[in-house]
């Protein structure tokens, strides 16, 4: 029946422009990811899908795309973002695709003293790109604590402190776990953060933390050395924000490693 | 261990101020939650859970929340929203509990003539207090499509429409899925959305719509109506959002039935 | 012109469903609103704007809301809200207006030592119903820090803090200034934050809140005590929320006053 | 007396990692910005200021951006940008100076009929890095209308359509109007929206954008070719977003110019 319709993004098209990306923007769905402890994790991402639209053609036919998400949502992971891309480019007939996923991804974690286990939420996003190669892009941003140090040095007693955010974004040389990485950043901060802390933990942080204070500057320096030794990581792009507790705004730092 | 650390929130407290509501808010975490077609699903959820605090404390144990909420994240839905707020109130001995949870919610639909399958995402939210009685909310947002019957009436040809947004809150006196309600409210638009449409879909939503043109006015008294004609409906707020294709800003009704 | 297009809004409705509310939503405009120092402050207002809509009409005349926010936004004030509803009121022939304006307030404020002056902002909205009686609501958020009591008690060194916010919504018998309720406000955390700080001042601020740690319980509870006792309050709903240094969520209390 | 206190900021450093940018992000501040027709705009800034720091320095002195915005908030726009950045670089011995400023902007504009008067917001955007040579960027974000074209060929009557916006990022040679880059991106939508139009303007309206059907692959092609004229764009990334009205999910479309 859908022969009977005219295919209007089938037309030809004169303007001579070439479009980037085309396609569905903020689609949410239920997807599976890979999980390191529990082998695979429901959670909901929120997609794009695009790929390019040479000169020639008025449109692109965007039903294609949700048809490629319903075939794949069951396992989405940097193992088969390539196939999934390649499914893309197949299907509509593109030079480049495009599939961005980005999805809350849970941790079970340990308190540091009592043991107690809670989940930790950390946003993740998958960009990936194909055409002749495929370019992809593991972001991730991880709660964090930091202790002023000016604060401590200058101060009597205490010193401010406040929730912070590492954010990174990574090009990999082969597979490392999501896990690993939220490890690493949350040992280069003042203390990682925890959804269940117990007294003895909140005691053991608050010590750790003023026993380590870090700037924002800091955080990203100790960020870059620890990705700069990491096996696999061949590009890296790290910000540190921390939501100031003296302040209405940010206070903000940022390294691009080549 | 614990037994050790001075416990300040038990302390007393002289300011003779009862607490309407102290807790936890916007934590993160995957739910499961009943599913009329699949029996369960899972998702994740943005929690809030709170008790009353009386005067005569200082502060309350932020830790036990996270306790419960790790007990009984493996299913939350209304039938043991109950039974967890009652689990609150004992834990911390509190006159009356608040649970809130926020969650998106995906029902497989089928297009209206290819019959081609997608996911919608609905966002939904149980909001349950526990005094002596538990009053329990439930509060689902529905895109749809309305087609503005005042732009048909004066033009000569097309009509502008947009996406709009109903949304309900409601007591219940008996179990209503929620695939129903929406089902309902999705009725009485314009058009109901879809995340997978292929042409003769199309032609067919397009002059559905066109037929059966609908001001936010229009919308919440038709979803109105339906819902007074429900069983098991024994309060209702309702209202409906365009995002104007005309304008920059929103076209909204409201309506409230006790 | 006009004339000759069918006035659909007009016509008659006959499923006897009155509209609580109906109008114009999240419409931004330059405004001006009062300011105890300089008079009048620019600011931008996120507005929404409704009447009642009775059961025997169809529909509401939209471009009639933007036509009143035209001739009013010069100022915006707790002193002329009243005139702007009625109005509404007498244009739309309505037993009920309402108009909503939320904004960006900013206040020059003097760091506590060095004295050097910069700019915060701090979100206000008002909430006005006029039927026979005015009904207005005045809500303000007032970021503040917080220094946690059993942090402090049980560390051997430091104490985690964080920012945090005050949410209060008041109904008010005579005019108070939006200056003199944040005034307040700050005084009931364990400090007030500030956009422009030099050494000294952090220093000042980091003491002064380490010897005055304060739960979110402790938090409303003076907020609750300074409300009760200023001249003119007559309502008022106090919220604190904690964006917890040590957590990925926040801690909250709430109190409401009759 | 700030000299007592010891510079943490000023120590040296040996983890031999240069910081690409340090500063302040998500500040809010009244300011004032160029307009076409009135001369100059209040309006609310979200702001970022940054800069390069070495590796030999521990931190960066975060109040000192606070005092270069208070001196320059009087008037910002990509006339004085250059001017901004020269005083951050000598203020911090920086090599590079980044600021960024986002803004809503207003512009009355008449009803195409009836020729009421409204203001539509737009959200702007000037982002400026300063190394030797001055990098702006300006980047503007239009809300359209725009009416699906295969909805209207293949309808035997109506065409869905919704409310969609363009965003364009510019590199500029010379001088450029905000109010000329929004009514080229304007026209070359289905249709404008405004914020007040009477029932001949919504006529026109209607019929105007139904006689001009345009997906998003449309609307960036006919945007690149407009800018491609302009004098003074030397560099142009354009997005088309719809936020469509059969779907909850966005149609997207985006070519680079370089």
């Amino acid at each position: 029946m859908e022969n009977n319709l005219k295919d209007i993004q089938a037309e030809p098209d004169f303007r001579e422009i070439d479009i980037d990306k085309v396609g569905v923007k903020d689609i949410r769905y239920p997807i599976k990811v890979l999980d390191k402890k529990n082998k695979v994790q429901h959670t909901v991402g929120t997609i794009n899908l695009y790929v390019d639209l040479p000169r020639t053609f008025k449109g692109t036919h965007m039903s294609r795309f949700i048809e490629i998400l319903n075939e794949h949502r069951r396992e989405i992971s940097n193992k088969n973002f390539k196939e999934i891309l390649e499914k893309m480019k197949e299907k509509f007939g593109a030079t480049t695709a495009h599939l961005e996923v980005e999805f809350p991804y849970f941790i079970e974690k340990a308190a540091p003293v009592s043991k107690a286990r809670g989940l930790m939420e950390y946003t993740c996003r998958y960009t990936g790109s194909l055409n002749s190669e495929l370019d992809l892009l593991l972001e991730i941003a991880v709660p964090v604590t930091t202790v002023c140090p000016c604060s401590k040095e200058i101060s009597d007693r205490g010193a401010h402190n406040q929730r912070g955010e590492v954010r990174v974004a990574l090009r990999l040389d082969e597979f490392v776990w999501i896990e690993d990485i939220i490890e690493t950043i949350e040992s280069s901060a003042s203390s990682p953060v925890y959804s269940l802390l117990k007294r003895p933990d909140e005691k053991y942080i608050t010590e750790q933390a003023y026993d380590k204070p870090m700037f924002v500057e800091d955080v990203v320096r100790e960020v870059t050395i620890a990705l700069d030794a990491m096996k696999g990581v061949r590009y890296a792009r790290i910000e540190a924000e921390n939501w100031e507790s003296i302040h209405n705004h940010s206070a903000y730092a940022y390294v691009e490693r080549k």
